[in-house]
């Protein structure tokens, strides 16, 4: 009797609770500002709390922050499957990208909860702390993990202050974070849905995105230096112009990439000419590069080409260099397990799928080596994503968080 | 009887002078750092107004800032003979740009004073407000000739808020700039002595540079405009990336201006892309564009061109572009009254001189329509300026005082 493969999500009770929490740091463009541990993001998180309670669900939050709705659905001594995401936001972005996957969560607990179902696991659904990164990135889940580092808490991306202020607002400790570490023993896996945030699923017209790997993500804050001198009266050829040799990295760069790295991405997402007026030429030009790559070899060959690139598009313009690794995170490959049960529950529903590797980082990748890991992904409409023109179909939300149930309670019946 | 023109500067006096005024905003690295307003702009004003008034020259600052010594050694109702430069620097400039104009021409007062001449007119020396452009440029020189466009206090290029605040704390206000007026028939001439700020004179062997004409200056914000994406999940050739195009101008502009306008320069001295985050694919990428010829054809066929380029190149990227037109300074040719007695001054003193062109603006170019305008300028070590490494040899700072009090005397008698 396999009287689970009928439970579906209540479509009504997921999109009322979509509704609702869209509106809280709802920007006027119809997307939202939550960045982690500001007062909307706090507020969400207040909000999901009262839903769990509301459910019948047990309400807990970790050291980190992370926000749990617990179903004690399994024997004594069972180990919990996680399912989750985040409830945070990169600065004015979309209100698909997070809080979809932790409301479906929760709905999942609803459901097997209201079925009462007893599984060979518990449940969590879990709110991660700071999935995007305004302070450190997966925070939340990283701390979970075991693998808060000391050092990304010393000089974090979004700032030693902003960290430290956002910790009090949260009534969070640095000192107690490293307390959230679960013992892996105790979990029997991770399932997170999320929007694709990219633009394959919509253009191959499938409805699901199983997930293969979780792209290596590595950030570098590289300086070309030159020699500033007055504009006006320093001949154009004998000028060392530090704007050069990053314009000429931007474009060449890319080249790299798309001819020899086609897998792989990169950005520049950031520049900055120092000292910064009309009449001097840059003594400095600062580039934030971030690459990424789906397989740990090409991601250390990237890294390589580029820095070697760097270095020779400096020498050319007779430019310095200084290239600031700023961290890494190793390409994540998904459990086949779990890869599996997200294939066979989108078959049963009679959805398309098709696997794909993922290019954004994503809370799964810190417990992808811990426990049997998954994710889906549903359509992004224009593949837009950390912007207000962020959206995916509501049936394909309802599509996910079905595909989510159904690979929940295969994963717990390891079917 | 020609006794004037045994009349020397004090080369001891203007050297305390100097070093004392080099310790006002002094960095670590030699240079100085005062930006129009800043206090230690502020500081250097009332350290010279100490000095006019130790000299026991009259103290005046008009109502744009400019401060003055003025020395009433010509009949009644005389017309007045400027000489002058500024005391503001670009952020971390050098101690000799503006400052030794300033400081030669308050010592040629005192050796005017001292020797108790009469002379056909009165003896000004002047320190220009903003010559640098921290805020608007040319500030107090142009106030002083009657051109001060309102529209550059509105959008001025260092901001409008900075403007405002630094007219605060500088004791002025915006509505008493225009005040500042002179009535041309008042002004005998204008003289600036100033470092070359460009490797010509070094080159050459050369002791005196005499100024034919200060360069043509326009700048502009170019703005390429693109989309901002998620940088791992958007495929690199579906983005469309505002640093690219910004990128592509920064070269292509320069290769323009070496093949097809070589007595041209221009600088890109300032590169920003928002919203400026390692994972987000810039939206907007914004220079600061700032372009010089010594005519006017050239310079208006340079900015077409210019404006063409950006265009083209902001299209083939699929970009916007977003072109804000800052300000213009026409090329100024010099008075030949001037240069003429630059050149017997120089000569006279057994200097060897040579005829140039400013590639810099300078505060003459506010006055060259206005009266008979010159400017003589010595020798830059490596052509070194805009920077902490500007330097000029202490033989090259005396000779061009002294070369700056007999062209004044020149100018006075109409020698």
């Amino acid at each position: 009797m396999d009287d689970w493969k009928a439970l579906r999500v209540s479509a009504e009770r997921l999109a009322a609770d979509f509704e609702a929490l869209s509106q809280i740091g709802a920007t006027p463009d119809g997307g939202v500002h939550r960045p982690a541990f500001s007062p909307a993001h706090l507020e969400a998180r207040l909000w999901l709390g009262e839903r769990i309670r509301e459910a019948g669900l047990r309400f807990r939050i970790d050291s980190v922050g992370n926000h749990s709705a617990l179903l004690a659905c399994g024997p004594d001594h069972a180990a919990t499957l996680l399912l989750g995401s985040h409830l945070d936001s990169v600065p004015n972005g979309g209100r698909f990208d997070g809080a979809l996957g932790v409301l479906a969560a929760l709905e999942v607990l609803r459901v097997v909860k209201e079925a009462g179902l007893s599984l060979p696991v518990h449940l969590e659904a879990i709110d991660f702390t700071d999935e995007e990164g305004t302070l450190v990135g997966l925070l939340g889940s990283a701390a979970l993990a075991g693998k808060l580092s000391l050092q990304e808490l010393q000089a974090p991306r979004g700032g030693r202050a902003e960290l430290l202020a956002g910790l009090q607002r949260a009534g969070l400790s640095e000192s107690g974070l490293p307390g959230a570490r679960r013992d892996p023993a105790g979990l029997a896996g991770y399932l997170e849905l999320h929007i694709e945030q990219g633009p394959r699923l919509v253009n191959a017209g499938v409805d699901i995105g199983v997930v293969s790997a979780i792209v290596g993500i590595c950030s570098y804050r590289l300086d070309f230096i030159g020699r500033a001198d007055h504009a006006g009266t320093t001949p154009m050829l004998d000028r060392r112009d530090a704007g050069l040799g990053a314009s000429e990295f931007i474009l060449a760069s890319r080249r790299l990439v798309l001819d020899e790295f086609p897998d792989c991405a990169i950005n520049v997402g950031e520049a900055r000419f120092a000292p910064g007026a009309f009449n001097i030429v840059p003594e400095r030009a600062s580039l934030a590069l971030e690459l990424r790559a789906p397989q740990a070899d090409t991601f250390s060959r990237l890294e390589t080409a580029l820095l070697d690139l760097a270095g020779a598009t400096a020498g050319s313009h007779r430019l310095g260099l200084e290239a600031r690794f700023l961290g890494r995170h190793q390409p994540s490959p998904m459990g086949s397990l779990a890869q599996q049960a997200i294939t066979q529950a989108a078959g049963d529903l009679g959805l398309r799928s098709m696997v794909l590797v993922s290019g954004a980082g994503h809370d799964a990748q810190s417990l992808a080596d811990l426990c049997p890991t998954g994710m889906l992904f549903i359509p992004s409409q224009a593949g837009a994503s950390h912007s207000p023109r962020e959206f995916s179909q509501w049936v394909d939300c309802q599509n996910g968080a079905n595909v989510l149930l159904q690979s929940v309670l295969r994963m717990a019946y390891r079917k």
